[in-house]
């Protein structure tokens, strides 16, 4: 099955991809209408990390990482590699060596649909994995899978040349077309969102400052004082 | 549906709640009759912090972060915003801007029945979350609930006013009416746990310490003198 | 049921344990052929332990913890205690004074297949904890279970004695017969490991490290000059 | 812990719950706003009962279903027993044994947040079950809980008395005070529904029926002729 | 977001639909290289079905099921709808009054990645369904999704006019440009079966059938003459 | 790795096989001290088998069905084959063809770690399976495990020739070493139960009949005449 390795793909364009980056995945999901988020099972391995890269993809199947090692050959610096599992499976596809190989050829992070292995070495490598699972079990080299083919990972379709970003937040795909908007789109979102954040932080209402009260109003909020009485609770019953 | 926002509420007092805080979940968990506990997916975005204060309670629907505005407006220094979901939903309702306006208002924490966005700048602010998920992805805001009504968040009965108390444990739910009492119990459980926590320390056991010997014994319990041979066992089966 | 504590055990080798626990997880798992991993939802209280020592057992169950204080008593210095549970549950059956007694009583860690409680306290201890979940909530103690008799934790057989190796990727066990033989095993990969990592490190490709091109090859994995066209993929869908 | 039994609880009244049985679930719980429907891991042990009864409720504790024969005397003809337990646990708490019982005292149903056994024999019976899980798991006699005070089942609040209604499609709360009133609405409801049935049964479209496309338009829904180009799309990928 | 509704779409051939209909999901699943199959929580709402037509594609928003109304106005006899959620949620977005407008205009089936109510109504009315859960809980109709765009459902892409193939043992996709070529490539594997299929009801084995035993050898299988004692084994442990 | 099949194995007496088949799950689990039961999960693919054999085991890894080949070759008729798997996955490693051979062998069974596809044509041949999922993904033939090795299936230890009973409740474990006393204390404890039966039957109070009411006095439960006032309780919340 599958079985097919493309050796070029279009990549996403540096600037897009730096603005990416410090937009951060909150922020450019939903400048792209809220699509385009991974599962929220996609943790990273160690915290604090923010990257953007090209997708290199990979699809492999459960239990079997030999096409992460044909992707490794596929990745130039700056790339993301993105890893796709035909089925369920949480074993530990990945580990310290893989990671010394990517960072040695420049990628920038992994993304994995399964589990990764060794998270102390890869933690003090500082190379960034987001993972569904931590997961010390081994995989085997049985099964062709492919290389920079559209996967769906997590979730999201992955067409190899997107855009992925990644933080403490998750993973983001934007369509390798659409970066340089959402770039934008992100950017101005993020403009409004300091001059709200000063605002909130001075004790403003998010009700007043977005304009919600009417709104509200309108769909029939109704208003109550208190203090009600919501008869006998204690810690009888559970 | 729903619809009401609740003005005014009863709160605990706040020598109950500053007691409740020093003793930590686990021990009030026990000293109010193991209640009031809510599921174990309730987890801090960050680790370290320990809360204690009145709740005010917002009640969102799948994918609908619009109450939490309101609830917002509802909070008074030192209150803790319960967040409870008509549906089972992961997304993001709570991020950091809304972390930036409760702090600003002087909310201790919140407890969202749903997913939590921006960890790593909730992190920063110090401001203590605890969630079910940690997701980017956006909510909208568009169908009313309620705020300041009795909810039921991750499995547990929540009374507008009830005491919230959260730490890396998990969070609790102690009945206004309770918090005296239960308070008082914590600090007699923990003075009893210091004293055997000491000798514990020092090499006792449990089992002479709690007396359970001869509950054991009265059960049946009984010792074997090993070692005893189990048979072959070797890494063959899995 | 059950109600039988065996007194004695064989234990592991000093010198096997000691092999194992400088190896870890992931490089002991595979040493052994992948066997003997538990699952993956068995993760670290706190980050950054190893640990090795001879298997202790305990069978619980569910919302009972009394036969953990039966079981520290046959607890010998280097031990790790495991904890199976004869139902699925994951409450707090393991808290602060059971650490503090098990570190006195010279314990390396604890495995459980149940939750744990405590972690803030338990992690300043210092004291390393494997468990499935965090959880406040406590148990009881009204049944029987047994002490020091082969039990099936989170997957795997673990006979009384075993070696059990636990850190950041997980918790496997190696069975005592075994031990000497795995370490073995397990520092030759190792050995392997580490030179290629050097040439990984160097920006050599796992293709021609592993002579995996070949096989490839015949399994039919085909090139394809890119980049090709996938058609308009933009943020439209989800 | 807790160790109350309520003798006398006000009950819903007939004609309320007989109207709602006739409505079913689905209906009933948007009449009531789309509140009171308990998780939907609440599934039935045998399809195609349809049951609405007063709730005699039962406190119990993981793996320990003492108070559940402690609920049966409670039972009045036409109940239906609720069954909360204090942690996460499905052991099969409800046998065949309880359901002759339950039958003989004139039951109508039962609904368990924990598991259920001999559902064979259960169903040959006609003994309506509601469980979260189908275990043989066995659970011992051990911890008091209560009967007949407010529990938290599957996630909605259930006081004695309240109308529970049960079908294929899960299982509702009605409070006893809504009863009649939501009935009502219920009623309503149905009339509106049977009237749309038929139109679109006759081929009419929701959009025209329930007048939605000006509010679609509104909001920017935007019809565009096809088809469209989606690019290549084979079954290489996943 | 989104907000976009495609007219027309291409479908696949009848007479590729017909040929994949009597094949069902295991065998269409393997024809096409094991690509295709939605994630198995995908469940049938009845048993016994198998049916296979062009998709039409909606996607929605957690607890709102706005666009399946406008999905249903493009719904053309013989196709299949299918419904992609943009975040995780099992709210009954479907119900009986769908499934009668739906089956009034033709549509043979419907997949749904959310939930459904009505169970029992839709199985009388033998429409077919599959979905993740079955919920009564209610949804609004709010937010603006698509209809007729690719979308991922159940882990799987959907080309508006793909084939869609469910049967009991799950829901499969295939690309509308590979129907013919897989329902080729079905067929004949479909006949290979029948000749095994005979050959294994009379007692042959798949070792020889197949040829394996060669294979096995190779890789190092090894066959052991027993019984071995695997020592001691009673209901002591777990 | 692995890779021994044993080629003879002790099996489990006739006479306790029948006996145990006709007691059932629940029974057996219980008459054994409630050891010896698969998790939940392990569900009959249909409904209505109760099947007990002597179990010839089979270890396979992710996504790959080769060992289960291997292992139709040992099967005795009567037998049970037990299928774990080394990782966590649920691909339909079996499937029709799968169950025409082994019933054409004599096996009575299936129980699969794994998932299980062809679900229909397998109820239609009254094969019974019993399996974590129905899914209809392949699975390779790739890596070699073992045959009538100890296995860890669903929590349970199995050795080859323990006795497997399964039912509608799920699937239990008897160490072939204890079947005979299992099954005369399963025959008692059905004999009590039928007397308990009648006795339930006829409206006694199982309190009455087990004299529970000492037990639950001396642990201090109390009974309270209500009606108890537990407040305003109505569909505000949730």
């Amino acid at each position: 099955m599958n079985g097919i390795v493309v050796r070029n793909i279009h990549r996403a364009d540096a600037v897009s991809l730096d603005a990416l980056e410090r937009l951060g995945v909150a922020t450019v999901h939903e400048a792209q209408g809220r699509t385009g988020l991974m599962r929220p099972d996609m943790r990273p391995v160690w915290r604090g990390a923010r990257v953007c890269g090209s997708a290199v993809t990979a699809l492999i199947h459960p239990g079997d990482n030999w096409m992460i090692h044909v992707a490794v050959e596929m990745v130039k610096p700056g790339d993301v590699l993105v890893v796709a599992c035909s089925g369920d499976n949480l074993d530990g596809a990945f580990g310290e060596l893989l990671a010394v190989s990517l960072k040695a050829r420049g990628a920038k992070a992994v993304a994995l649909e399964v589990g990764c292995r060794d998270v102390r070495e890869i933690a003090e490598l500082r190379f960034p994995v987001w993972s569904r699972a931590i997961s010390a079990r081994g995989t085997v080299k049985a099964s062709l899978g492919s290389v920079n083919v559209p996967v769906v990972c997590a979730g999201v379709r992955v067409v190899p040349g997107d855009a992925i970003l990644a933080d403490d937040d998750g993973v983001a795909v934007v369509p390798r077309a659409d970066a340089a908007r959402v770039a934008q789109a992100g950017a101005e979102r993020e403009k409004k969102e300091a001059a709200s954040r000063a605002r909130l932080a001075a004790g403003a209402l998010g009700l007043d400052l977005y304009g919600m009260r009417r709104a509200l109003a309108e769909k029939g909020l109704e208003y109550v004082d208190g203090p009600l009485d919501w008869g006998p609770h204690t810690s009888r019953g559970n």
